[in-house]
């Protein structure tokens, strides 16, 4: 009945390329990027425009989906915490959530500001953040 | 090479049965639900606990993924919009995501606050609203 599978509606370009030395946290020296989405959804970014503070949902596909439990922030003399208790990339779902500003729309290209997504990352979603009239 | 395929982790249980009743947003009278997550995921949940908020991620299984663009909260009198500038359930990749707070943790059972989602509704990840230690 319900199709669980995510279709990539496009893609991060960033200067990002290596997990290892990226950014946990935007704050923590992320570039801005990309969002450059496929041409047949040009309808669903119609609205978009500078200014706005978006919610980007990315799949992070380099995540290992089996570990439960993990040091926070790789620190090993950190206890033990549940995926779901903390931010790590590696859980069952390996969804990234991100805040972005966007700094300009050409088309179907959405530049936005501070993005510690890595270059590649496919994009699943993007939303406003929430206010009382949308 | 990767797998986007979602794998639920859990449900929600709660008295919202109907979409066309459900608050659209959490303070529109939402009622408090439980997370049921299956047995396997317990070491996972390792660190929840009662007051902490969270951002909950779930799966929209009723929604129509083949809209792009949406009259604003269904009010015909608003101009179309592209799905991506809105909340709108119906979208491409059906990600939910609803602010949560614990009210108490009873094994893999999290009680929440104010959950706008539907009885039954598969969850896909749990995750800290962020703060600078995590």
């Amino acid at each position: 009945m319900s199709d669980y599978r995510m279709r990539p509606v496009g893609h991060v370009e960033s200067p990002l390329t290596d997990r290892s030395t990226a950014p946990r946290q935007p704050d923590e020296g992320a570039p801005d990027a990309w969002l450059v989405f496929e041409d047949r959804f040009a309808p669903a970014l119609q609205g978009l425009a500078p200014g706005q503070d978006m919610l980007l949902f990315t799949w992070l596909d380099r995540a290992d989906r089996d570990t439960l439990a993990v040091h926070p922030r790789g620190d090993a003399d950190r206890p033990l915490a549940g995926v779901f208790a903390t931010r790590a990339p590696d859980r069952p779902n390996p969804i990234g959530l991100h805040d972005v500003h966007i700094l300009a729309v050409a088309g179907t290209r959405v530049h936005v500001r501070n993005l510690e997504a890595l270059d590649g990352t496919p994009i699943l979603d993007l939303k406003p953040v929430l206010t009382r009239d949308r």
